[in-house]
């Protein structure tokens, strides 16, 4: 397989965190059909899914935990740690700092930069909040984190290029444009909301109880 | 069609957007090749997601912006307003609360609860923060969002099940458990972060440049 879309990368990381907890629970083996329980989806999709980059099942038996955990790690990119840096010392920076996840899976934050002199100085996470002025190549960040107000985003993903990142991760509600070397993907709450707004509309147009999402047309 | 699949939500929320976007400019009507050049997708992609729901563009003029704006807001449930509540009122309830995106889409936050005494009776985005003990049917949320620490979420959840809301966000890194008949979107900052490592670590491996993922094996 040459390619793999955003929607699959993101089922083979809710595999990922499946097989983390079976391995946690000490099982050998899962199930296509387990690993499909437990995110609603069908075992022909996880099996599609995984054999598409090679990884096959046993009639009966289902994958090898451990190695289907190991071929998800490596091809997710996580069996390696990448240098983060957090630009915005806010709540949602402030929440990023306290979140222990990330690093568990090889997501090292190591700076945290604010444009506010008030902010500059003060401890987050472990990190003292440094002024965002200084946000350079020097550190060797890998990912830039941008969970600024809207009006600085722009500006901070410059920069954040400037600094040499490969990647950015942003939380600020509007389109950025960075080169085509740097991947950039937007957090979006709202959109996180319309799922649910389609999932509530479509459930109720076809009775109470009923999840199936159903479009009228 | 009878079923969406929720990546097609998102790729609907995503031209709803650029709908807002070109209509604000004034414009009358939108190519599938803008639709999609604005979000990197293919044309063929946004003909095939608009087509699957009825709606076609006409060839040399494209859809008419306000028509498709229209259909695509009363599919995605965006033509009411929607009463949620948040719960947890640390750094990710006060993010939500102070962004003002979710009431321009129509989702109301109109209440705020927390357990903990020191926060109750604060005012965070014009609500008053209220003990989680009161959260009641009596207030008719539709939408709940956790935003709590981990070890509350579940507990959250069940309150908000039993206060009636029909859809549930969940920001508490973990799996809850909801009765069918409530729809549940899990946000999972981690997985965020391991789609730019997939991203990153594929455009590595096949040179510095280079965006279009390759998977090795």
């Amino acid at each position: 397989m040459s390619r793999i879309s955003e929607a699959t990368v993101r089922r083979l990381s809710h595999y990922y965190r499946v097989l983390e907890e079976v391995a946690a629970e000490g099982k050998r083996m899962i199930s296509s059909h387990l690993l499909a329980e437990r995110e609603g989806i069908t075992s022909a999709q996880v099996r599609k899914d995984l054999s598409s980059f090679g990884s096959f099942g046993r009639r009966g038996l289902g994958y090898h935990v451990e190695h289907l955990r190991g071929e998800i790690r490596a091809l997710l990119g996580l069996d390696r740690r990448w240098r983060a840096c957090v630009v915005g010392a806010g709540h949602i920076g402030t929440a990023l700092l306290g979140y222990r996840g990330f690093s568990d899976q090889g997501f090292d934050i190591v700076a945290v930069f604010d444009a506010d002199a008030e902010r500059v100085g003060r401890t987050l996470g472990g990190l003292v909040v440094r002024p965002v002025a200084q946000l350079s190549a020097r550190d060797g960040f890998e990912i830039g984190v941008i969970a600024t107000p809207v009006r600085a985003a722009q500006e901070v993903a410059d920069a954040l290029v400037a600094a040499g990142v490969s990647g950015i991760l942003n939380f600020a509600p509007r389109k950025l444009r960075v080169p085509e070397s740097v991947a950039l993907r937007t957090v979006d709450m709202t959109m996180e909301f319309e799922s649910l707004s389609y999932a509530l509309t479509h459930a109720r147009a076809a009775g109470p109880r009923r999840r199936r999402p159903r479009v009228a047309r």
